[in-house]
């Protein structure tokens, strides 16, 4: 934070001194305008058309690079947006397949168990296996609720996104409107020189001065935004785990941030209870089917209700497994560095080259404004000054 | 592709007829021209000079808007190329697993089972454990090599990245030298109008004839690369899964392009063998473990290296589960689309827009050329120019 003020501070500086030596500038040709030969302005008014020329040439080249950098930069924000939104929904998703699975193992197993126990209170070693299933279901609703609540950093990505697409809405409508401003001036300025109107060039002057106040400060915005940015993409990983510490665990943010082959899954013992129980389940299950069905005709419905549960789980299981598994989160996360450290890096770059270029064209041109010759001996598209023209050599 | 050939047929038709009407209108000047009066000539000057400035900024526009497109599809192919990569990494890492765990559980289970039965083989029922551990192993690597080999839609795809990308760049190679070449023939032809020297300007015709034959050529290019890729967009999963056809299963390919919860995995039964196995595995280890290494303390370390190879099994059947899931490569197959019908085919529109512009501002440049009056009377960075226009009004 205190280097990006800093280099506010300097752009203040050059801001200041580009204005100093125009002001120096433009009254040192007040005063000395007095005192020149009227002869001596040729060579000035032939010097100023190509320095106007030039100015309007750099301004339009300006003007597209900085066309290029703003789109550039939006899509690197919008692909950060696309990854921050890809990365909710999965979180999202793993919290409503956490919370799914605890819910069909706690009420719905447990209003079949119920039925169960009630039809086959005879037989106690059937009672003693529904017993067992429902410790079962316990202990796996045990390592569900042991495994992280993402609505928290959820809510986070939510934030971040809405703020970043606000935020990154405006910016590129305000560069827009500038470069609508800036060729607007640039088209004006030309016109005024050419066709002599002091009224025009003074309006002109004053608009030319606001627009190189504000590619200065565009220019120190986009500098401490892309000096910001590449601090943060230095050492994102830190940043991000600084930033997590109170939502989820140093373990599980390490390895989602590098999802390496060799770091183990956090989840994996969660996991494989989850998967052991489920298939002992299934298989005490299914030898409740094969034996007690014969005797009990009427626990049908409810344990074909408890193999079909089991099977749904199993799928919410697999589902669960791909989710908590690292390589799509961390595949959202590389994407959105991509976005915002080459695109949007890049981007800015390219916007600061745009308002040094603009501030150069504009110093230029409030330079060649007050020169502009009250006749102006070779404008080709006004056959009046054609005529002074081809008057003057025979003086 | 017949949709494709009538859309070069009408771009040649279009040049042809560009060209004829350039040429009768050139010759049509050439007839006429002894017939003039020299007086008349003064504002047809004015009028050429116009035309040659507003070909000019046309030319420069259009470079711009061409550049703009061809980084598009630059941008398009590449986030295509990436998108190829990262299902290439996971098609060829599933490929991996899979082969891993085939070869522990023949290979490796292969030889502890074999040196165990040997050290167990006082105690019959610990043979009977042993024998059936290696069945639940059979039928494991039995469902494996059920899985689809993913080898041969992996070389396919390497192979249309690699041409792609070797297209792509030779695509925008070439773009780049075109627009230099555009901008180094619209400054020369300016130089030659200004200049009036006639060498400089039938070298330059025969240039912006080169140059509006290439510029048709790209627009036919690119407008059949933009219908074509726009057909490929309107239906990409039928041609993928016509493509497919004798790689990978209808099934598969459909669960892989839809994606959706209602879809049943068509894996689920390989995964949920696999898990259930090395489950029933794990307990009979650790039966042995606990009974069997008392009586047979020389059977630990293969009984442990069994226990070993089971754990990293189930590591390795949960990265299998979430490779095979289909968020991964579904988001992959999305982001390809996104990368080749969103921004490849706004890309090539932006470069169609590029070449009709310059084979406009080349027209226009054409028809100016040959009307250059000898003396060109307001030529305002010659002073000669001037001053052959200052004797002019006085004759």
């Amino acid at each position: 934070r205190p280097s990006l003020l800093f280099l506010g501070l300097v752009a203040a500086v050059c801001l200041g001194l580009n204005l100093l030596f125009l002001t120096a500038y433009l009254l040192c040709l007040c005063c000395c305008k007095r005192d020149e030969e009227p002869d001596t302005k040729r060579p000035h008014a032939c010097c100023v058309t190509w320095m106007a020329v030039t100015a309007g040439l750099i301004c339009c080249t300006a003007v597209g690079i900085g066309f290029y950098g703003n789109s550039e930069t939006n899509d690197g924000v919008y692909q950060l947006l696309y990854a921050l939104d890809n990365a909710n929904h999965t979180l999202t998703g793993i919290d409503a397949l956490v919370a799914g699975s605890t819910q069909r193992l706690q009420g719905g197993l447990e209003q079949h168990l119920g039925r169960l126990s009630e039809v086959l209170a005879p037989r106690a070693d059937y009672l003693q296996t529904l017993k067992f299933l429902q410790q079962l279901a316990a202990g796996v609703v045990l390592q569900l609720s042991g495994l992280p609540a993402w609505h928290g950093v959820s809510a986070q990505l939510t934030a971040l996104a809405a703020r970043a697409a606000y935020v990154e809405y405006y910016r590129w409508l305000a560069y827009l409107l500038f470069f609508i401003l800036v060729l607007t001036v640039c088209l004006l300025a030309c016109l005024g020189l050419a066709k002599r109107s002091r009224c025009l060039l003074t309006v002109m002057l004053c608009c030319g001065l606001l627009t190189l106040v504000l590619s200065w400060a565009s220019m120190a915005l986009d500098t401490a935004a892309a000096v910001g940015t590449s601090d943060f993409c230095m050492a994102p990983d830190k940043f991000i785990m600084n930033q997590t510490e109170s939502e989820i665990s140093a373990e599980v943010a390490h390895y989602y941030l590098y999802c390496e082959q060799s770091l183990s899954n956090p989840f994996q013992q969660a996991l494989t209870v989850f998967q052991r129980s489920l298939t002992t389940m299934q298989i005490q299950t299914q030898g409740l089917i094969q034996f007690a069905l014969p005797l009990f005709p009427t626990a049908e419905k409810d344990l074909l209700g408890v193999q079909q549960l089991l099977n749904t789980s199993e799928t919410s299981l697999h589902q669960l497994t791909a989710m908590l598994d690292c390589r799509g989160l961390h595949k959202d996360y590389l994407d959105a560095l991509i976005g915002i450290c080459y695109d949007g890096v890049e981007g800015l770059l390219y916007l600061v080259l745009f308002s040094l270029l603009v501030a150069a064209s504009f110093s230029t041109i409030i330079c060649a404004t007050p020169r502009t010759p009250p006749h102006f001996a070779f404008d080709p598209f006004n056959p009046q000054a054609r005529r002074i023209a081809a008057h003057n050599p025979a003086r």
